[in-house]
C-alpha cells in the first residue's frame, strides 16, 4: 500500500472527472495527475534528495493537495506544519526534521523574516501566491511546476516512511510521529468503509489540512474518485455557503466548529439537503450541541471518532447506528468501537486487561500504529510496547466494547480541537524572571470546550501582572496555546510526596458539577 | 492484521450474540472462541509443532469455521483441501506441504483407506462426526475439543503464512499458495468494503469453503459479527429452504449454481426478500442466466468479481452500479475494475502497458498479491515480478479502467467455477499404453459454462474406446476433471512450428459463433 497509487486508479478510471474544487478552480484527475508528477519534477529540480523531507505552512487548497500527493510522488517525505504555531515552535520542527524544501503560501510568506538566519536544512522555499512576483528568495509555486518535466511516481514501500506528523509532548519538546505509506493508506481504507465514502462523494476539507483527522479523508477520497472541495480556513458562513454551492455530502469538523455552524442566525437560509454525514472528533461534544445539529441537519448522520496522531489517526468509530440521543442502541457519550482490524484494550499499570467498566489506560493494536517519533526511539519504546501503542488516556470498555474516554493519563488540554501539552506553556512562563513556580490546566469554556489557564507563585520580592505573563508566551507559543488567564497564589502549590505538583487538586474547583468527558 | 484478531473483537463486542448457525445447532461468539481456544490447544496436546500445517478434508459446516480460526489460534498453517480432487491428487498436496495433522468428516472418513500407507508426514488424524465413535485410528473431534484446555491466541505477525491453498499448475503439478494473514485480512476488508457487510449480514456459506472465493466472507462476516450459515454442499432447493428459514442476506456462487436456482422449478415458492446480495466470478455467466436472476429476485444486487488463488483472491469488482444490463452505466460484460489500494495493468510480452483497448496479460500489484509458492522459488520468480502478479489471463481495459478478459494464456478449463489445467488430465491419458498422443481443451456447456474434452491419437495397431480412457482417468483425477467425451483422430494433432500442439486450432471449431468470456 501507498499513497500514490490511489490517484494513479483515480487517473486511470476516471481521468476526465472533476477532481477538485477550490473557489473558482477546478481540475479534473488527469490534470491534478499531471500537475502532481510535475511538481515532483520541480522538488527534485530544486535538489530534492531521496526521501528528503519537504514541509508545507498554509491554509487549506487545492495546491495543498498537489503537496501532499507531489511528496510520495517525488519519493520523499512530507512534513505538514500545524499553521497555529509561533515562529520559534515551527523553526523547531524545521530544524528537527532536517527539512530541505519548505512551502508557504500568501497568509505565511510574512513569517519568513521570523525565520531568517535561523534555519539549518531548509534550502529553497517555494511561494504559494495567485501574484506574479514571488517573496524574495523564494520560487514562485505555478511557475515552477509549469517549469518542471513530470517524473514518474517513485512508488514507496509500504513500511517507508511518508510523513512526519509533529504533536506536542509531555517532556515539552514537539515530537515527530512518523506514519509510513501503509499506516496512512490502511486508515484511509478504514475511512473509507466506516464514512461509507463512493464516487458520488463530495467531501469539504474544512478542518485544516495538516491535521491527521483531516488526512484520513484526503486519501480516501482519493481512492474512491469523489470531489475535493476547499475552504481556507473554517468559518461557520463561509462553511454554509459551500454546502449549498457544491452541494457537499461529507466534511469532518471539531465540536466547537459544530457548535458555531449550527448556531449561526444564518443556518437555515442555506441548503444543506445534500449533506449526509459529519464526522466529529478530537474533544468533547456537548450534549446540547449535538442535539441543535441533530434538529438543523436532521437528514444527515453524525460519527464520532477517536484516534490520536499516533494511530494515523482513527482507533475507534461511533457508528451512526449508535449515535442516538435515547433508545436502546444509544452509546452517545462513548467514542465508539475498534474499527475492524484494530484491537482496542483497557489496561492497568502492569499491563493487566481490566474487567469492562473499570477505568484504565487505553490501548490499540493494529496497523494504524505509527513507526516511531522520529529520532526518539526510547519515547517510541515507552509508547509502542509489544505492537501496543499506549495512549495515555484514561478510559473504560462497557459489555459491547465501546469505549468511554474518561480522562487523560498525560496531561493535556484539548481547546478547540487543538491538542496543547501544559507542559509547554510550563515551560515558556518559567523562563519569565519573576515566576517562582506554575502549573498549567484546562478549565471548561462554553465555546472552545476547556481553555488554557495558568497559575503562578511569584518569587518573593518579585512583581507581575496577567498581562506581563501573557505577553511574556506571545510570539513564544502559538495563539492557542496562550494562557487565557493567569492567577497568582500566594501559597506554595499543592505537591505529591513525590514532589510532583498535583494538577487534578488544582483542577477541581474548575470541574465540580461538571463531567470532564474527553476524547 | 492477523486472522484471529477479527474473532477477538466479535468476542469483545458481541459475546453473547449468535455467530454460527448450522442447522439446529447454534453458538454464540463467545462459545465460538472458547470452542477455537480449545480446538487450538488439541492440536497442540496432539503435537502439533511450530508453523505447522493442519489439513482438512470436509463439506462446509461449523467445524470448518472451527479449523480455520483454532490452526492460527495454534500458530500453524492451513491446508483446506480441495473436496473434488481423487486420493493420489490429495495425497500429494498432503506430502507436499508435509501436513501433521488431518481433519476428515464422514464424507470423506471412507478416503482414509486409499491414504493408507502414503502419507509421508500426517501423524494424526481428526474425525469431524456426529457418531458416538470415530473411524479406527482417528480421533473423535467433538471429544478431543472437549478434553482440551483453550491455549492463548498464538497472535501471529502480519508476514507469516496463514494457510498453502493448492491449486492446478502449468506443470501438471498443484501448487501450494502461501497466503500471509496480512494476504487473507487485507482481502477480508475488502470484500467487507465492496460487499457491504454489516452486523445486520447473514451470509450463506454455499460454496465450497475450501475455496479462496467463499473465504473471503469467512473473515470478513467475523470481523463485522454477521451471521454465518452453513449448507455442507450446494443444491438448489436447498438452499432455498436457507436462503427462507435464515433470512440469508449474502451468498457468493459461481454461475453454474445461479443457473440451477433461478431455473428450479420451485423457486417462487420460497420467501427471498432479505436477500441482499449475491456475488459471483470464477467462470463465465452467460447473459441469459443473469437476465433471469434479475428477473426472479429483483431486489437483490449482484456484484462480479474477478480474481485467483495467488490474489488472495480478489483484484477487481464490478459494483451492483455497473451491473445493469441496459443503460449508459452498464458493464456487465466487463470483469469490474480495481478494489482500491489494488492496482491493475494490462501489460505486453516486455511489460509495457498497452493501449486501452488492446489485449495483453492482465497484471496486479497490491498487498493481495501471495507470498509465493510453497517450495517453488522459481515459479514465484516467474509469477511475482518487481510486485506484479502476473495472471497468465488475457484482457483488454476500458477507458473507465474496466477490466474485461479475454481469454487466457494458461492453459485452463473453468467447469462449474473449478480451474482445470489440461496438462494434468493429459498426464494421465498419456500414461495408458494404447496412447501416441493427446490433447484437452474446454468446450462450451450450457451447464458448467465448459466441460472436459480429450483429443486422443492411437498408437499405430493399438485400440481403445472411450468409456476405456475414462474408466483409466478415474480414481487418478478429481471426478470434475474426468473428460466428459473422448474423441480419436486419425491424423496427427496439428502443431507449431516449435512442435506444439496448437490448441486454439483443435478448440476453435466448438467455440464457432460463441464468444469465450471468461472470470
Amino acid at each position: 500500500m501507498y499513497i500514490t497509487q490511489g490517484l494513479k486508479n483515480a487517473m486511470q478510471m476516471n481521468g476526465s472527472r472533476v477532481a477538485t474544487v477550490d473557489g473558482t478552480r477546478r481540475y479534473t484527475w488527469s490534470e491534478l495527475g499531471s500537475r502532481i508528477s510535475k511538481l515532483a519534477g520541480a522538488f527534485k529540480n530544486l535538489g530534492l534528495s531521496e526521501r528528503g523531507r519537504v514541509a508545507i505552512l498554509a491554509l487549506n487548497s487545492d495546491c495543498y493537495l498537489q503537496y501532499y500527493y507531489a511528496v510520495p510522488w517525488a519519493g520523499a517525505i512530507m512534513v505538514p506544519l500545524n499553521i497555529r504555531l509561533s515562529p520559534p515552535e515551527l523553526i523547531f520542527m524545521l530544524n528537527d526534521s532536517e527539512t530541505e524544501i519548505l512551502l508557504v503560501d500568501d497568509t505565511f510568506v510574512g513569517m519568513l523574516a521570523d525565520f531568517e538566519g535561523k534555519l539549518e536544512s531548509v534550502k529553497e522555499i517555494i511561494h504559494i501566491t495567485d501574484q506574479e512576483k514571488p517573496a524574495d528568495g523564494t520560487h514562485h509555486f505555478e511557475k515552477i511546476l509549469n517549469a518542471a518535466d513530470a517524473i514518474p511516481d517513485a512508488a514507496s514501500d509500504s513500511d517507508d516512511v511518508a510523513g512526519l506528523f509533529y504533536t506536542g509532548g509531555t517532556t515539552g519538546l514537539p515530537k515527530g510521529v512518523m506514519l509510513t505509506n501503509h499506516n496512512l493508506v490502511f486508515n484511509n481504507l478504514n475511512t473509507l468503509m466506516m464514512f461509507d465514502y463512493s464516487s458520488d462523494s463530495v467531501y469539504l476539507h474544512a478542518a485544516p489540512m495538516f491535521h491527521a483527522a483531516d488526512i484520513c479523508s484526503t486519501g480516501s477520497i482519493t481512492m474512491v474518485q469523489g470531489l475535493h472541495v476547499f475552504m481556507p480556513r473554517f468559518e461557520p458562513e463561509a462553511m454554509l455557503k459551500v454546502f449549498e454551492a457544491e452541494k457537499v455530502t461529507h466534511t469532518l469538523i471539531v465540536p466547537t466548529m459544530i457548535n458555531m455552524t449550527v448556531n449561526h442566525p444564518l443556518i437555515r437560509n442555506y441548503d444543506l439537503s445534500h449533506l449526509q454525514k459529519i464526522i466529529y472528533g478530537a474533544s468533547p461534544m456537548p450534549e446540547e450541541v449535538i442535539r441543535k445539529a441533530m434538529v438543523e441537519i436532521p437528514h444527515c448522520t453524525f460519527n464520532q471518532a477517536y484516534g490520536m496522531t499516533e494511530l494515523s489517526p482513527l482507533a475507534t468509530i461511533l457508528p451512526s447506528k449508535f449515535h442516538t440521543l435515547d433508545g436502546p442502541n444509544s452509546k452517545i457519550k462513548s467514542a465508539g468501537r475498534a474499527i475492524p482490524s484494530i484491537e482496542v484494550k483497557i489496561v492497568d499499570e502492569d499491563g493487566r486487561e481490566v474487567p469492562r467498566g473499570v477505568v484504565g489506560e487505553v490501548i490499540v493494536k493494529g496497523d494504524n500504529v505509527m513507526k516511531g517519533y522520529w529520532k526518539r526511539p526510547e519515547e517510541t519504546a515507552n509508547a509502542i510496547r509489544e505492537g501496543w501503542m499506549h495512549s495515555q488516556d484514561a478510559g473504560y470498555m462497557d459489555e459491547d466494547g465501546f469505549v468511554y474516554i474518561s480522562d487523560r493519563l498525560k496531561d493535556m488540554i484539548i481547546s478547540g480541537g487543538e491538542n496543547i501539552y501544559s507542559v509547554e506553556i510550563e515551560n515558556v512562563i518559567y523562563q519569565h524572571p519573576a515566576v517562582a513556580s506554575c502549573a498549567v490546566v484546562g478549565i471548561p469554556d462554553e465555546q472552545w470546550g476547556e481553555v488554557v489557564h495558568a497559575i503562578v507563585v511569584l518569587k518573593e520580592g518579585s512583581n507581575a501582572e496577567e498581562k506581563e505573563i501573557i505577553d511574556f508566551c506571545t510570539g513564544k507559543l502559538g495563539g492557542f496555546k496562550i494562557p487565557r488567564n493567569v492567577e497568582f497564589r500566594g501559597e506554595p502549590l499543592p505537591l505529591s510526596g513525590a514532589g510532583k505538583i498535583l494538577k487534578n487538586k488544582l483542577r477541581e474547583p474548575f470541574w465540580k458539577g461538571r463531567e470532564k468527558r474527553i476524547h
